[in-house]
């Protein structure tokens, strides 16, 4: 259990990174979204490795295949199956490894927890498993436009490491993202960015970094008090994703540091509507949107995987050291994007059919 | 809906701040689990107002009554739900606001999802709210310990505005959080805390803060990949609570400004088991309990209630000016120490079932 | 776990026979329903004890009180808990079967399941349980009436024992049901169920039966292929009900001994609506209602309580007999009635938010 | 939403008759269960076309190709994703029907619920769906002989149209089920039921017909009551079954008619068990396995596919007439039975780990 996500418009991936494919079952689609496997791929496409030089070489196509739930170009309102082949398996990159915990990833606990696991590649702790939720957040994206047509996410990298981009999440746009490798629509930020991961893949390390994303466009109302706010979904959404380690929304840690005279967002009448003349609350309050920009940021950790020494323990409860081979991300960040998009289109559809559900007709 | 939480240990709270009580009713809860009112009234009376002289002054007594589910002092595996009526109810304090929203409360977005809202003292969005998070959280907390007898929650303040205390999370006691009225087991910061809060109180203002929560004695295995990872729930519980801004597991932000060569946890055998030297991962490696101490933090803001003018709005959409009355908490983190524990408690019950259901029958 | 119902709009029922009382809370339910405790009083009338002399002469007012989620007459959108106090408790009607199983009761299967359970009365397996079904029932029906006011359930007896009544269920009114104490609108029927029961109560016996009920009034559209067919979560609620057996739907068992020629509905047009001209599908075709009366039937077996010796064995495992005491239904079917046409509600409203959910904005 | 089925073991099926395949994703399944596609396969060959001369004459191979949660032989406590490719597809034996509705199919109401659907072959709607069931049934079953070896479940055909079979739930054995192509074990009644099928398929007619299902071996305490009653769950599982009308357990129907004093089980102690003389209950009390053998039986609709004219309508509501042409079953109890019984196992295997969950550890 825990392979699902979402009530409404809900979610089931499958797949370890070796074996017959990964993908996802999305029961819960409205019908007549126009959908096509091109729309899917265009998602795909931006997580996968091999695009660019400073990501993983390795060379997986990734092409999805839409088995079920979409017929003539729009679905049907019954589960759309995505499949995607694993192509690329060299499970003998990781023989090595059968027996042995790599720090920091999740072999040991695999171990503990189900007593058996897919040493190949990571199995289904791999980063590979995000393709089905990156296919997922497309369908969810769809729906999202042909309900909302104003709805928009922007999503981007802010920091890595020591570097920190400067970036307005209520102007920036998906365009500006897309503009250079690092997805970080700063150019200054992201030039520095650039030669930090390369330096890093040189030295055989790693580093951690944070992604913003900008709602902007959903209705006041959205989100379901007091387990299902929207931030704690998004919170749950993050926090499921492989190597995150904390989140914030609005004004986040800071916060903490702050008066209730200096972070209270004052409320004005603009252009005919309740709005707020600050931002603090970061677009939710009370666990349900209040029309502003969603925002919120995610800090994920250095890749576990680094080429260098380290020590640890045998399956057989052996101290030994290990070095790892084979071809990875020295960032995640840039490849991330996606991943956090695709899991905040999925957390906004889910709302926005759950208030439907509920809203008078109009 | 979004008023239930969990899978197995499931509850659904009800009630709002004023009408007839505030209450949970617990779905799952094992049979013959020792349990009484006396149980659930101990953290109702940590989290209660009226404790010291730095919460709010309401006298309420909150007194419990265990409706069902339970008889002869244990749990009969039925649902037990649990009331606490409203006694100190005052809505006539709260008839000014009835068409004011408050700055940084829930009032507008309750009204835009619902187009109704219980204007008397918050209703739903309340802190009340939480009673039956607490009632519940100390039901899970039988559970736990008669299942797992050496498995202990530890919550505690650790920052205050500009105040940092310094505790370690290995070691700390829950006697040692409860010798001081601000919960913050660093006796230095504890004073300066009180101060701190007297000054906002005598200001008219209100201080933000951090709650830190050390869980040990968890077994490795909880945590459910690749949705319900143990940190992704306890996210999603800590983001749930009113107030919450931002949340982090073990290294959190500070992860996104290291290396991997910095950040990962060598393995080692430290008697006969597998541990981690450092615990940077907070006790979790791809979503499960690795056995080590699971650490995170939660970020609150400044209450939004404050006895100063605001600006503000009407429903009818007027600008207009707010000032606060009442008796509200300048500070919600000593109170909200207990609120934190009783959502871990939840989370890590129901994890707990969870991994029972599948585990191998000894 | 098992004690909740529904997807959208979700109950959680609690209470044993004998405690604090019984009751329910409910989550999902939309805003703005118009709602007070005499709607759901009026319910709880019609299944209680003591209503006339066929039924038991234990006296409970079983009065309903609404805890929260209702202000100044209306639903606010957050849950509804209602609670039910046991009034009449007379644990020592029950203490001489504290040790013994009563035959074709739940005692057994609780002890069995729990290892322990409340033998006052029944506990949980008590038909008292069924209040909570009853109420949340009764909120159900007003949410279908402010959504779909044509929508209308009809349910009675049409089956005691060896009588059997006509009725047609296009055209039964609910007040021709409520017209005499058996609920069965065939009056000569209605009159020998009357004079069987007063005869089985005589003979220390009970009688068994079947409630037929007829919804009218659902559009096109309601179901969720392929587990939540409609009718599979009527049969569900029919099955979930204390004493039910059996559960049928349109053409039912008589289906299994007809040929397709003779088992088709052919559509016409109607008014200009797609229309079946029979209606063996039972108002529901692919598990989708179809706009034609849904009718269903449910079997009850005679109660399991009878003033007559029988065999049975204690929980120590030792043989021996045992003949009940106290104020039992010789047949529950009158009082079954508002029960059955309360889950009945709940499922219906169910699937209507279900399908508001994806449905197109008009 | 209605695609995913159980609460622990939670499976999620997709796929339409025509498009890119059929299957199931299981969530839940405990790690180191012996799997392979050879034990999925059994089952699936049980229910495809083509086995006799008296069911459909597709010629589908229906070969399953497990993608995840499988490593060496074993699961890993991963999704389980199983698919079935459609291989057989004719969309131009359905271009006929694109626009007029069949009778008593689910044409009309899957157009009226979802404003479009897949007219190739029933779409959705199609007995197809049910090889996910069965593939998932498949998985169950090993989980359930893993942890409960004496489980067993025999499911047989007891009625079609007027010829009924003698046959004893108690000692009637899979392999006499088996035994013929008609899966009903009383040879006379079965070599009847053969010349029947046979002269409905001759008349272009179909038949409809009955099948119980014994369960033996599960121990006392399975189900979930107030809701998840194992006899409700079952009944759901089967409601959701394709041209089923009805389900009765134990007594069933037949319990309308008796009184108190002849349906009762009388408890005695047999071989130091506490067990019931007679077994009208089916094996559940107050919605829990007693330790008795779990009876139900499920009633069939004659196939709505018949090669006799039909007035119908069509989709712009035009009063038609249609003569159905294709490779039909001419009754589907035969093909039914290890559909019938994977449902069976998916309960059980469900109800297993909820109980797992709860019961105190040896």
């Amino acid at each position: 259990m825990g392979s699902s996500f979402g009530q409404l418009f809900r979610i089931t991936t499958f797949g370890e990174s070796h074996g017959g494919g990964v993908g996802v079952v999305i029961d819960g689609c409205p019908p007549r979204i126009s959908l096509g496997e091109a729309d899917i791929q265009r998602e795909l496409d931006r997580r996968r490795p091999g695009q660019s030089a400073i990501v993983s070489s390795r060379q997986e196509a990734d092409r999805c295949e839409i088995l079920s739930g979409v017929f003539e170009g729009a679905t049907l309102g019954t589960p759309i199956a995505i499949l995607v082949r694993n192509e690329d398996a060299r499970p003998e990159d990781y023989r090595a490894i059968k027996e042995t915990f790599r720090p920091s990833h999740a072999d040991f606990t695999y171990e503990a927890k189900y007593g058996v696991r897919n040493w190949q590649g990571g199995g289904r702790a791999s980063a590979r498993e995000t393709i089905g939720r990156v296919a997922a957040g497309a369908v969810a994206r769809q729906v999202l436009a042909a309900l909302h047509p104003s709805f928009e996410i922007v999503t981007y990298v802010t920091h890595v490491y020591d570097i920190t981009a400067s970036i307005d999440p209520e102007t920036v746009t998906r365009t500006e993202v897309e503009a250079n490798a690092v997805r970080c629509p700063d150019e200054a930020a992201a030039e520095k960015i650039l030669r930090a991961i390369e330096q890093a893949r040189a030295d055989g390390d790693s580093l951690g970094g944070i992604i913003e994303c900008a709602i902007r466009g959903a209705p006041p109302g959205w989100g379901e008090p007091v387990f299902d706010k929207l931030e704690a979904d998004l919170a749950k959404a993050m926090l499921s994703l492989p190597a995150t380690k904390a989140f914030e929304v609005g004004s986040g840690f800071a916060a903490a540091t702050m008066k209730g005279s200096e972070h209270n967002d004052p409320f004005e009448i603009r252009e005919g509507r309740v709005r707020t003349k600050t931002n603090r609350s970061g677009g939710v309050q009370g666990g349900i949107s209040n029309g502003e920009t969603i925002v919120f940021r995610v800090a994920f950790k250095p890749p576990a995987t680094i080429a260098r020494e380290q020590q640890t323990v045998t399956a057989a409860k052996e101290e030994t050291s290990l070095t790892a081979r084979g071809r990875h991300d020295p960032c995640v960040l840039p490849r991330a994007v996606p991943i956090v998009e695709a899991m905040t289109a999925l957390v906004l559809c889910d709302h926005a059919l759950r208030q439907k559900a509920i809203a008078p007709s109009p």
